[in-house]
């Protein structure tokens, strides 16, 4: 059954935007992985059936501009508490120096 | 970055276990797909940023029966949806005969 959740698509690149901006502790790709699945599980999924719609149902998500405040918001909140405790081994391997 | 929705697993099992009990009109993966993206924008997501974590949360899944008794209801009303009018090739082939 081939179903996708259009949202980890609007966090990923939302986060990869503004990942620079959020004083991130460590960037590797573990703590991002983190961060997106944390703000994944607050916001609400998109599922979708059939790839080909994807476009549609990420251009209703670029128009509403009040939702992609909250996406922004709910990925800073999820990046602040990554950050506070980041469990990477990238980050124990530079505390550990 | 790798993030998994184990509501995902967890409802195609369901769906797999009860299908023969929901009088589907269609059962083609189209239809399953249908549904299984129907009952997950209902659904509470529940990522997991490492999948070797997968088997406790489908655990706490199991043994929550309440929330089992949720999801199948979910899948339940998804299924009479797509079952009134299901759009796939498979199904207007059977009407057009």
């Amino acid at each position: 059954m081939g179903v996708h959740n259009v949202m980890e698509d609007v966090v990923r690149d939302t986060l990869l935007s503004y990942k620079n901006k959020m004083n991130l502790t460590c960037d590797c790709e573990q703590c991002l992985s983190d961060i997106s699945a944390l703000a994944l599980n607050e916001l609400p999924p998109r599922y979708i059936a059939n790839s080909k719609y994807s476009p549609y149902v990420r251009a209703t998500h670029e128009a509403d501009m009040q939702g992609a405040t909250t996406i922004i918001a709910v990925i800073a909140k999820s990046a602040a508490l990554v950050s506070k405790s980041p469990r990477c081994e990238a980050f124990a391997l530079k505390q550990g120096q």
